[in-house]
């Protein structure tokens, strides 16, 4: 980029940190983690058309590719501590910078996480952020450790933002109200960081819902070698999505994608636990079924009868 | 990216972990920092056709790639403990994931530095790298500790790598045996990772060599409020480079781009220090100038005069 163009990009993106040793302008970034704990870290790529529509406004697009790793800190139980971005654009536009930043940055301080690190190139509009938190030493929620008769939760509410891309992609329609009402879920979705921490010790595993529910729920059965049961009508879904027919509801909420829900499991004995740490956390929980030694994964509805059996055979539903 | 596709690139990049608590395959993975250390992070993205050609071999480009990250920490005094990987694929190309994994491990390999964690998806081929190290508190190499009367040094040779890019660009012409001598200084650059260890407490200042030296040497003068004096004679340049005519021979060495060496300085008393840090780390190092107290950064022949003022502001030739 010319010159030029560095100097827009530092102006936004350029702060100083409070924690980190050192932060952006060095090679490296320093961190000092906190005596005894681990460091959790992950990494996401998200790419114009693929990931996001070009027509998201940007401070959303900010705030959205942060969420994404929030996400997989809170899937862990860490506490958000710092990230580094690097972007590929097109053009180094300032009002798309401004908002880009004004976005992402609300979101990180509202979780005291700090940007420590970057890289900046032109090239087609991709976005890649990794971040760090810290989570005590065995402390960290995995996908490994369900086991038989523990129930199966999520968090708040799944399918409003398959059904606004729906919208978006033409494939429906809404009355305005409706959309704006689901549009939120896909372009400005909460990660359930306080969640993750305050399950610490109570789950046995969790995961985020990113990909849908059968896609991730299906990496826990895998991680943990066991089955699950699910029951299709007690799914959490938003007044608007309960006006939608059957089985648009139950493909928005199954197999809808970027939830940026908690999907976990805990034993049945900690069910009083679990709403303990939902409410401390401001988020709704529901249980929507149950583990079970058997491999395999049934969807049923409230009467227990298996249902759609396409959706069992949840890898089709994997995307990347 | 389907099924099939995520398959093929988990055979090329899961591999277990030796030192992480926790590596690919949960939402994030976790890292045990040692007692006490920093950990130093650094991230970088390549986007085909600005950061590297699309002919390269894919094994050279995984090389790279990995290269591009070590000498950040390198310059840091870091020692590599681990990396992520995000990759945008046009394709889930089994010959050239199989080409890129086996040059970015064996690198990684020899450097004792680990896969733990990354994204793929599919999207204009991009490369996203973030690294970690540690290093003793107070012990990292910065960019803003260089004093006046500092001796500046450079390890290894500049400009071949630049040379070489002319000569694939086609503004150039080599014989093919000089051409084969100084290609790999562009595709498989070697980072100074032991020689950036055994350089602390002993550097006042460093950096890597990636953007071209007299435009990472403005990084260390302005982070260090300082000024310098660069002999152009005195760059080390390979056999190939100083057959060159004067001019092309000072552009490649002084702002060539994609050296990976390191520039550092040193007070003079340590200069036996420098010498036996490197000869210990089996890489050259030469004295290319002396840090001033007044601010500027002047080029001057064998002879003490001046030369090239154009080089002199270096901010044109910054690349992003």
């Amino acid at each position: 980029m010319a010159l030029g163009e560095f100097e827009l990009i530092s102006r936004y993106f350029e702060r100083p940190t409070r924690r980190a040793v050192l932060g952006v302008g060095d090679d490296c970034a320093l961190l000092a983690p906190a005596p005894g704990m681990q460091l959790a870290t992950s990494v996401d790529m998200l790419v114009e058309g693929r990931h996001f529509l070009s027509t998201v406004p940007a401070d959303r697009l900010g705030h959205k590719s942060l969420t994404v790793n929030l996400s997989d800190l809170a899937a862990c139980g860490a506490k958000p501590i710092a990230f580094t971005l690097a972007l590929s654009l097109p053009a180094a536009d300032e009002k798309f910078l401004e908002g880009f930043a004004r976005g992402l940055f609300a979101l990180a301080d509202r979780h005291g996480c700090e940007l420590i690190g970057g890289d900046t190139t032109r090239g087609p509009l991709t976005i890649c952020i990794g971040i760090f938190g810290e989570v005590p030493p065995g402390m960290a929620l995995l996908r490994s450790g369900a086991q038989a008769g523990d129930q199966l939760w999520v968090s708040g509410r799944l399918g409003d933002a398959r059904l606004a891309l729906e919208v978006f992609r033409g494939s429906l329609q809404l009355p305005g109200d409706q959309f704006e009402q689901v549009r939120p879920a896909m372009e400005l979705p909460q990660p359930r960081v306080e969640l993750g921490i305050a399950l610490r010790g109570i789950a046995s595993s969790a995961i985020d819902v990113s990909d849908g529910l059968l896609g991730d729920l299906g990496h826990i059965l895998h991680a943990s070698k066991v089955g699950a049961v699910v029951e299709a009508d007690s799914l959490p879904a938003s007044e608007v999505l309960q006006l939608q027919p059957t089985a648009l509801r139950h493909l928005c909420t199954l197999t809808g994608g970027d939830d940026y829900e908690l999907l976990f499991t805990a034993p049945a004995a900690a069910a009083e636990a679990v709403r303990t740490a939902a409410a401390a956390s401001g988020v709704a929980v529901t249980a929507i079924g149950r583990i079970e030694a058997a491999s395999g994964l049934r969807i049923v509805d409230g009467a227990g009868k298996s249902i759609d059996e396409r959706h069992a055979s949840f890898d089709h539903f994997r995307s990347g």
